[in-house]
């Protein structure tokens, strides 16, 4: 088995080039899943079912769905396999926009230095990419009696309205040991992470009607009340002056962290400045009583996503606008539930709305957060994998992101799910300028060929 | 003279369609002056500079200015005149969008029963048609011992910023014995109107700089702060909860109204059902202790005018915006002063910003409020003649609007304004659907002959 590895780990080595190509042809589609182009979202799922099978995967099926298409693949080895890994990624990505602040185009893949510039460079084609190159040289070498699935989905970046209904009709196809969700990332480029649980999410539209239409602040104005006004109060009375959430009973429910995690995630390579190097950002803000590092990934949020009223062109126009929206979400821990928070938010509006306007909530989407198991032996797997390739123990963290199907893995098949992921914190996942850290990327790729071998090698 | 009024007002009905097609024309060019594109501007003072001429003004010049043209007339009588008039108006118009919610294109003027719809029909190229068309009329028939003066200006709907430097370098070709400002309404389709008192405007953008770049609200919800969040936090705090503006000395120079103008106010036409009719609020809202007429007519107020920030298309993306702008402007009364009004908002904002996050204030405009002698000859002679033409005298009103020539023209060259207006409260203006009355605009033209003809036989 020593040697297989060595020549899987050689294989990987002679198809990086390739697999940057494919890299390449996988970003050239810009399957944004926010207001989506259908026949896009499509191309992206046909590609990545081609190159599943040109990996070596035997079978492949894309699903449809009322959205997206699944995609699904397996391959099993000549013999029983002794596990069954499903893989999971989401070939989706997040939209361009302000696409101004791009210097490059997002779709148009550039090589600059060590980083390669692409939307879906971090988060996650290229993740979808390496796992699909780590099967490939394993494929390519040996018969390691390891079973592998893969299920790629097309809306993960719109909270995967239509993955739940899909793990609960075929959850015989989709049976495993385990799920690896490479959807996560690195806290630093020397520091292999192993990610262990994450934050829920919940997204709304809040809409504020005033007047029929926009109106004459000169006519009008102290008479009505202006529906922007009443949304930045709103919003303004979401957080308390200790920066914690005010609607009615949000932290009932929130778990408290051992001393153990806190011990943990304090001692992460992740202070302060880190994160104001990262964002740009003078001075960090946030819950009181709570570390950067526990209020971006223990601790609940509520967030602006985004604002529009009235006028905001050039110049001037003294309107009192029609009408007012914002964009909300909240990241949520254990235990809380979406659908109380959801009710949590009606409760707060129905008490702080006046009767002046008229409001209107729309609930974009919402599912929990999930903490998985840190001892079993595939996480020892993982982990022995990372540390071959780094020279250093990884690290153990929750993630501050959400990614729906482990809580819904987990609640509808009894799966726990390993993460981890080669993007670094400074990747612009999100925003302007996303990009993927190459060497990193492509040790990558051998952690999760070690990954496997280690897997066969022991009892799973 | 009897006789030369009734061929006046003939020569006007038999011209009537006339100034219609002309409105139509005038409408068709999109003369709006925020975000301009010059060409069509200029398009427009030429139009008014033909128009003009047409109608018999013998002289007409357009003075470029730094922004759009300034077009001036003057007709001199054959005999010295008793009076100068010198008549303003804008050729501009306000911004179209919401264009969605507009029933037909705003440029291409439709008349559906009583009403011509079509951006700047009310404010205020029917009214520049209707003054234009009143005094073709007397000067196709007589020879009135009155000089016209025209100053139609392009900038009036983004706050002059031209028109004071205008003013000041030319005050002896605009000399007149008074300005007529027909830019104002009625407060009803039956009530004739004189505006005697407007407010001032102050607009601002403020911005709000939190991060370097979008991020993700995952990675770091509840490390930075949202500048989305921020400037809702900001507004907010920029009323009391009785609905007072709660910048630092806003009201200390607001002088008391007298009980006799507080009298007036509240004989007018208007109750809360009206402005609820006319606005679609099921509840009106204000300052507390001031009726909703004295709160939009004489008190000052403060409105959001528009706000942008992060994700505003359709679907969700859970960023922590980078910024965020809104557009903020304030109605001023006697004897609020711009610059104090700036140096309020700076206050607060350094009062109540946070370090946490950067912001910026941009002054768009400012100009103060103005109120007008009730009581000459001139404001006799047009009430006369508005109720020759609706069979009731009119009421004398302040306007809760702005029109920076007339406390411009009164500083800087001691010159009165009267202001009427032939536009209805239910003209959509500043609005999608701006409308005009045509049986009222008509009696309007009508009523601008009788005034004419009263102010020669008046000593004025």
């Amino acid at each position: 088995m020593i040697m297989e590895r060595r020549r899987a780990l050689s294989f990987a080595q002679d198809n990086y080039e390739n697999l940057i190509h494919d890299l390449f042809e996988f970003i050239k589609i810009p399957s944004i899943s926010t207001d989506p182009e259908w026949s896009v979202l499509e191309n992206a799922a046909n590609w990545v079912s081609q190159r599943l099978k040109k990996a070596g995967v035997q079978k492949t099926q894309i699903f449809q769905t009322g959205g997206s298409p699944i995609v699904y693949g397996e391959y099993q080895p000549a013999h029983p396999p002794a596990c069954t890994v499903l893989i999971y990624g989401h070939y989706d990505v997040q939209p361009v926009d302000p696409l101004t602040e791009w210097l490059s185009p997002p779709f148009d893949p550039k090589i600059n230095g060590e980083h390669l510039f692409g939307r879906g460079s971090s988060d996650m084609k290229g993740q979808i990419v390496a796992s699909i190159g780590a099967v490939e040289a394993i494929l390519s070498q040996s018969n390691l009696p390891i079973a592998f699935k893969f299920i790629f989905e097309g809306e993960e970046e719109i909270g995967s309205p239509n993955l739940i209904p899909f793990l609960q009709g075929h959850s015989k196809l989709l049976s495993c040991n385990f799920a690896l969700v490479p959807d996560t990332g690195m806290i630093a480029k020397d520091t292999p992470t192993i990610t262990y649980g994450l934050r829920g999410l919940c997204c709304f539209e809040l809409r504020v009607f005033g007047p029929k239409n926009d109106l004459h602040s000169g006519q009008y104005g102290g008479i009505v009340h202006n529906p922007a006004q009443v949304l930045c109060e709103l919003i303004a009375g979401m957080h308390d002056s200790k920066g914690k959430i005010t609607l009615p009973g949000f932290y009932d429910k929130v778990l408290p962290v051992s001393e153990d995690e806190r011990r943990m995630l304090s001692e992460l390579p992740q202070d302060d400045n880190s994160y104001k190097t990262q964002t740009g950002v003078n001075y960090l803000w946030g819950e009181h009583g709570f570390s950067a590092a526990e209020r971006s990934k223990i601790r609940p949020t509520l967030e602006v996503n985004g604002l529009l009223s009235g006028y905001t062109g050039t110049g001037m126009k003294t309107v009192i606008p029609s009408r007012a929206m914002a964009k909300i979400s909240m990241r949520l821990v254990p235990d809380q539930d979406p659908e109380d928070i959801r009710r949590q938010l009606v409760v707060y509006l129905e008490q702080h709305a006046p009767d002046t306007i008229r409001w209107e909530l729309e609930q974009m989407t919402g599912h929990p957060s999930s903490v998985s198991e840190r001892f079993s032996p595939v996480m020892r797997s993982l982990s022995k994998a990372l540390e071959t390739v780094w020279h250093t123990v990884p690290v153990f963290e929750r993630d501050g992101s959400s990614i729906p199907i482990v809580g819904a893995i987990k609640k509808y098949m009894g799966i726990e799910s390993v993460m981890t992921g080669f993007g670094l914190p400074d990747d612009n996942i999100h925003a302007p300028n996303e990009k993927l850290h190459l060497p990193t990327w492509k040790r990558g790729i051998n952690a999760l060929i070690h990954f496997f071998y280690n897997l066969s090698e022991s009892a799973v």
